[in-house]
């Protein structure tokens, strides 16, 4: 979030400008002190102080709270416009109040979610068009346009966005959120609090076929997309039903924008996907593991746990548990910096050893006219 | 498919325990002779054996079939779970039942869809809005929330997903599937059988603009998209109407997620473009090629028929009829294979020139101080 | 265009038998003298000749205008089985009728859109969804299925295609046209003239987590999507909403297909990003820049006005203003053109190197026993 601060800067009086920001965080305010008991942090100055929202290091105003982590933003602490800092807890001190905590980041997220409107309830829309069957906890929000297929089963405080479509055999768990324009196709089911935005679609056949050697021949996609707890699916990404069996995302995986994961694959807890990678059939990304943007995986493969595959990457084979691996064919990210940085003097190594080459001859020459 | 069972084995257990099969396959069974008729293959043992369903080969129970093709599974042949195997002629013989086949992957997706269930045809929703002038065949299946613009012509058995969007003067031939959540812009013309997974957006403008040296003016994008018989189009996928003239999809066609197809493009009869590949303007594609996950092709090119552009290729330039290209810029993939071996071994060979080229130095010094 | 007159005619037989033409461009024709007065340009030839249409070079027939600029076309521009010919001011005279432009590329785009058919002005569908606080400007035209939420602002003659989501305080400029199943998350702000086509989704939360090591616990991401004027979005673009403040399109900014655009980042004025580029967050993309399709840019950097990053680009560093670079890692586009010919050339070298390596200890050990 920090180095956010450069392009923020840059926009700063648009923003004052339209004064958007009362729409989405809640008008009200709460002291450094209380903000401190919420996040478990100790306050370094007046704890009376009056906070009404939080915003980013360089572009927080006198009575907003910002965060510092790193030292490019501890080291200048005391210069933050903010009112007030989240801030390491061996920064240093000086004029501005802070809030110490072991994380910044995480602390600061969760206080910023003190100053988050929570929507309201809405109930369900006449326009949704949902089949008799459908089983659902309390305090559901669905959107207008929405369409329910039968024997979906839905848990508590669901809230689905308008023209969203649920095919049939869904299950919902407590608190998922389907942004509008999500498609989930029939018998998928997700964990409780998942969260997918528009454009998403959960539960599409898998691309498999049988050839004859000329044309392909579609073999079924029986298999469905099961998605565990606090997953969060970005926009317009496209996740593919089993053959037979089930493409898994595990609990706490986070997917940016215009991810695909082919059929069959596993995704295990806690994975990230960055914006456009691409996982091909059966393969199975290990827990905790990282995909850079626009990164591709075979099929057939394992990425280890916590391994982390470089953006653009490409993978052809198993990625070792822990490993950092970069370039397309991939190999140790510290071996791919060296190599990046030679291919761009290729053309000076080609001339070294056309040089060489011809100082060669001409002492091979020597060599032979004396006699060598 | 075979390559899939080391996937599935980690998660049969899960599978077992939801029970959704029965959801998505019908509740029927046929003798092992009934399939075998089915598949013209030829049953070596108990022809009355009943088949309740089909799996992969590690997955499958003792009343399902799977199917072995590959040394890696038909050495293991008779270890399978499964109640029967479908397996080539040459097969060993052993303790399980067999179906034997040319073509055992073709052979098993033919059996799969004997335990398929046909969804019912549901007519047209009431919700659905089609204009007066709706020119359809048969056992439509219209889902609520879709739209359908004037001038549309549509065959028989035509399945609409909820909420997909048809414009203007739209054509579809017979048995055509559209999932949910789809567009189709006006004018374009769909073959028969084919299927749309949701999200993918049919005959959008092309990205067409003339510049005054700063800025773009809009090309109008007149043209439309056309697309052949059993062609089936992945989800999210984006094919631009030609500028003037037609973007063509040629029958057969197989499209994963998330491909990209622009203007003017043409691609051949029975391609295969898996996901994340994209194609720029007016390029052709050949008949059974195959694009690779992520392949970039740039505008104006012929990739020849039958050929295979390798995954995150660059294809900067045209491709032969049958040629095998890998690699960003492309080239003959047994040269990226070794090519590939040698980058990330350029800091050796950076250091053998090097060390090299010292030792050049002291044999040149020798030569000098020897008087050569 | 003229470039894609080869594909073109290839379909050429196809496009007369279904003769779609009619229903795109209005039946209506102008004098050369007509179209020559409306581009500025100067009639070579006959002023009444009749057009009724214009088509690409090669495509065109006798009463249709086609365009002619760089040698390749400019040469046999006499040849051309169009009427007339938009040609450059210095084009050589004949047989043919011109009209001499400065820009024929831009004249021609110009005098297209004489023969596009206007959209008729539909008003609001029944079925739409349409929150009681909606300003809207004049003449609108919104389709089946649409909903907008609370407090949305829209000018004049909007286009709104069927079942497009338009969030809470969204606000739209005069003659926006979204197409079908487009989503507007809330509170988003988008220019007079802006295009969005469909399956695209602007405002989607930005990719922002605080990790505790192990989970990652999500950032509200409060800020919006703002876009200029005359911009045009292809089809399934995701634009994430900022953290804090905005996510920033220039005006005149054109994105083709599957473009991502990460929360925070900035695209200058008149930026084109080509189908499926990819933006990380905080990135600063100068005014004029161009990405080519499949490049990636990492977060937090800035590429310079008017830079051109060639397909399938991997950017990790700022880029110049002006610059054109390519590759992954990016150079300067002439040494990657230089450093691409030779990567096929590995094997190579380093068979050279082996054999130089060779002959060196040939040459020392004959050193050596000389007693050098």
């Amino acid at each position: 979030m920090e180095g956010k601060a450069g392009a923020a800067k840059t926009i700063r009086k648009d923003r004052r400008k339209t004064s958007f920001k009362g729409r989405f965080q809640v008008k009200k305010s709460f002291s450094l002190g209380q903000i401190a008991a919420h996040i478990d942090g100790k306050v370094d100055g007046n704890p009376s102080l009056v906070i009404c929202g939080v915003a980013s290091f360089d572009d927080a105003s006198e009575n907003e709270l910002a965060f510092a982590s790193g030292a490019k933003f501890v080291n200048r602490l005391h210069s933050s416009p903010a009112g007030a800092v989240i801030a390491p807890t061996n920064a240093p001190e000086g004029a501005k109040p802070l809030i110490r905590v072991q994380n910044p980041a995480l602390a600061f997220a969760r206080a910023a979610w003190l100053f988050v409107e929570e929507p309201p309830v809405t109930g369900i829309a006449k326009s949704a068009v949902i089949a008799d069957d459908f089983v659902c906890g309390k305090e559901p929000s669905i959107g207008p346009g929405v369409v329910i297929g039968r024997g979906v089963r839905a848990g508590d405080r669901i809230r689905i966005g308008p023209n969203t479509v649920i095919g049939n055999n869904v299950t919902l768990g407590d608190g998922v959120c389907l942004n509008a324009n999500v498609t989930i196709y029939h018998g998928c089911i997700l964990g409780s609090r998942v969260i997918v935005h528009s454009g998403s679609v959960i539960g599409s056949d898998g691309f498999g076929y049988a050839s004859d050697g000329l044309t392909l021949f579609k073999i079924p996609q029986t298999g469905i997309v099961q998605i565990g707890d606090d997953v969060e699916i970005g926009a317009n990404n496209t996740i593919d039903r089993a053959t037979f069996g089930k493409t898994l995302v595990g609990s706490g995986v986070k997917t940016d924008n215009l991810v695909h994961i082919a059929h069959n694959v596993t995704v295990g807890e806690n994975a990230v996907l960055i914006a456009q990678a691409g996982v091909s059939g059966s393969t199975k990304i290990g827990r905790n593991a990282v995909l850079g943007g626009q990164a591709g995986i075979a099929g057939h493969l394992e990425i280890g746990d916590f391994a982390f595959v470089g953006p653009q990457a490409g993978i052809a084979k198993d990625v070792e548990a822990g490993a950092v691996v970069s370039g397309s064919p991939a190999m140790p990210h510290k071996l791919w910096l060296k190599v990046s940085r030679i291919i761009s003097t290729l053309p000076q190594l080609r001339k070294q050893v056309g040089d060489m080459e011809k100082r060669l001859e001409t002492l091979e020459g020597k060599a032979h006219g004396d006699g060598m």
